[in-house]
């Protein structure tokens, strides 16, 4: 049968990633706590091509994903890269790996635990044999805005906010470290579980740490800055204000 | 050329709605302040089919939706249904329109203006001459956790909160009735613009209605009771806790 | 602590469902072939309030998620709306589960096997001890077009569309039953993973069933109709057409 | 009334971007055939913040826009820009706009014509009174398998294929140019309304035409190479493949 990919192509152009995108699948993730668990990642495969190959080879791409362990880790995740390298010849390989993550929190009064879901990603990229990888963590904290705390009479609006963290690192980085940094950098944790001394607890202590979208940022970049494995990183914050119909947004990015 | 729509159906059932699906479309719409306004919407359009046949003509639709007006209003919206079972040789004609409508609204202090916008949808159906329609709209608002603000010390958390309501209405019933129905439900309306004193305004005066989602529901469905030209109708409430990472949700649904 | 929630409502309506939206959970499935398999749902759950009562507790959802076992079975099911009931004091209760869901498919000729998704969905209502379930399947297929087909000279316009299968049943229903129903009522399934040899099988199979939307929801019409377990059922296809920028659409309900 | 974000920041960080995002607005954009159209954009507006601020004044974005003609052409979008700077006392601004732009398409036989949709962006920087551009398109074409189209007795698998655009530039680039570039790229344009003669026409041009997401890739790379305003480019292709649940992807990235 004809393997019309391997032809010449009419234009002679090196493309920098093609492979498969948008692709679901099972996934066990190293746990700090319970040693791995079990998630569904979104994945994205690629490879470079060079300027004389007409087309890769798709489906090698799904043969590599289909014998490989499904464990990631450091070492597994850099097989994986340099298995594509070899299926397709190619000199550069792409990973992009997204999935929620859960992680057992307990109610800061009640003690009460329940799980809390944190969206992840982990990119990687493969050449001469070294590989890059960008660990990135959403995690969804309240902010208590510090200028309405100190006009109003009574309250202060709160929301939802999300802090996006993104990092270059080297050795072992967990999760829960990025996790952590972003939890503290808002007015207060959110939690999947309160009681209602836990919801007292939570609203107060966010009261006394009222944070501007700018506070945040800053105090998750502080943390990164001075962080032994981070060596770049890019912390987005987005508050979905509680007065308006849109989000107040800041980032701070070192990448 | 052939036409194999036309030809007969080996399966032998009749098809509640065949169409076209997901079309981005430009519309005018009718404002009860400025007489009209251009939007975007999403549209959906469909008629029945009966067993007998094969298949629908699908560029019919299209030919239908290029000869309409493009200006919304009760006579427009039932011509083009009608139209379209006209050209489809159809019994039943569907439509759905999904846009965001733009109002001004003004800061309650300041006066400072600025647009707001509401996700609004247009349901149609015509059978044997009878036009049923149901009007939607989703309205950010505040809420303030009236558990929250008796147990706190010091404050009390809020979030922005969709109302989403559905109504099967008669006569004429305007995008802005719904939207003030919506806005009135929770603790505060939400604004675009609010200046440093707007801020202390609706921050107040959100602390002074506290509301759980339970009680933007029944107070979005008691005024739907009420009007005069809501005959079945559907509220839902979703808030976005900021203490949590899920929503609170309630719904009365009468349709 | 006040607990404002079982204080009287101000405004005296009873609320058809309140509760949680939009938690993400691990879940376990069980899987015809394996026994069972680890996924991730979306999960809203939510009871009845009567008129009397000003809000529900909405902590107790997450205690009841929490002490249940996360394996997803008939039973298992069943006893967590009725720990709902119980918890929260209500007549009725529902809940909504979404996950995708993976399946080992061999390729036609090649016999390669990788997973594919699907995205599926539980819902269940407890009242008066009885429990209505709903079981659903998203089955993306090939759709090759039949006009087409009969007037180019060369080939025709196929694409990939989705065949979303709703049913309330009896007795045991496998997501697996669902699922064939979809892929056999387009003009081929689809797969993760085909050699070049397989490409040729699949393209060719699916030129020798092409089928418009309107076939693809009969023929799954059909099957729902006849089958022994099934007591109603909506069937919607979505084809995201090749040659055009919107979807081509079909359904059919009896529920 | 207290004016806390001109206060002293707590940590000493300079913040690269804060500002409001996701907020909805109407638009009138240039259009090279009719003078102008209506649309309606989502739009990101930020500035940079020196360390020494606690925080910006988000309502200043709001007055910004509500004074802002509303009217997109080079000179309104750097004014915008450049009041942002004022209103802010920033050295820096960014904007970002989506929005949906409709262009009359004929069918290539019938020459029926009927609105095609392409999702459109612009994003701004300006810096010392330079401002830098990216204007972006997404548009969709049909694929046609060389592969399939070569192995296979009878058709071969197409699909609808998305090629997304941006581009740095320099003078005045129409979104049409960067459209037509798109559209070439593929098997085939897509339409929104064909007759029967027209879908045989389109049909059989792909058919002619077969591309890998390899060779779109490279047939836009090329075209863009060679724009005399265009100075940086990135293209993406995603093919929403028809006999498989994944996308084929490819991208060339010069920025």
């Amino acid at each position: 049968m004809q393997d019309i990919q391997s032809g010449p192509s009419l234009v002679s152009m090196a493309i920098d990633r093609v492979g498969v995108k948008n692709l679901l699948h099972p996934l066990i993730v190293r746990d700090r706590m319970q040693g791995q668990q079990h998630t569904v990642a979104r994945m994205d495969l690629s490879v470079d091509l060079p300027a004389a190959f007409k087309g890769t080879h798709m489906s090698r791409f799904l043969e590599a994903l289909g014998e490989w362990t499904g464990i990631l880790d450091y070492t597994s995740f850099k097989h994986l890269l340099w298995d594509l390298t070899k299926r397709l010849q190619a000199k550069r390989a792409h990973l992009h790996f997204c999935f929620p993550y859960f992680l057992e929190q307990k109610a800061p009064v009640s003690n009460s635990s329940a799980l809390m879901d944190y969206q992840c990603s982990l990119v990687g990229n493969l050449e001469n044999g070294e590989m890059e990888m960008i660990l990135g963590v959403e995690v969804p904290v309240m902010t208590v805005c510090p200028c309405s705390l100190a006009i109003c009479e009574r309250g202060a609006h709160s929301q939802r906010a999300t802090v996006r963290i993104a990092t270059r690192f080297s050795g072992l980085l967990w999760l829960e470290d990025l996790i952590e940094i972003g939890q503290q950098a808002g007015s207060s944790p959110v939690h999947a579980l309160l009681k209602r001394e836990d919801e007292k607890f939570v609203t107060d202590m966010a009261f006394n740490n009222a944070a501007f979208v700018e506070d945040v940022v800053r105090n998750a970049a502080q943390k990164l800055e001075h962080h032994p494995q981070v060596h770049g990183y890019s912390v987005e914050v987005e508050s979905m204000e509680s007065i308006h119909n849109h989000s107040a947004y800041a980032c701070i990015n070192t990448m």
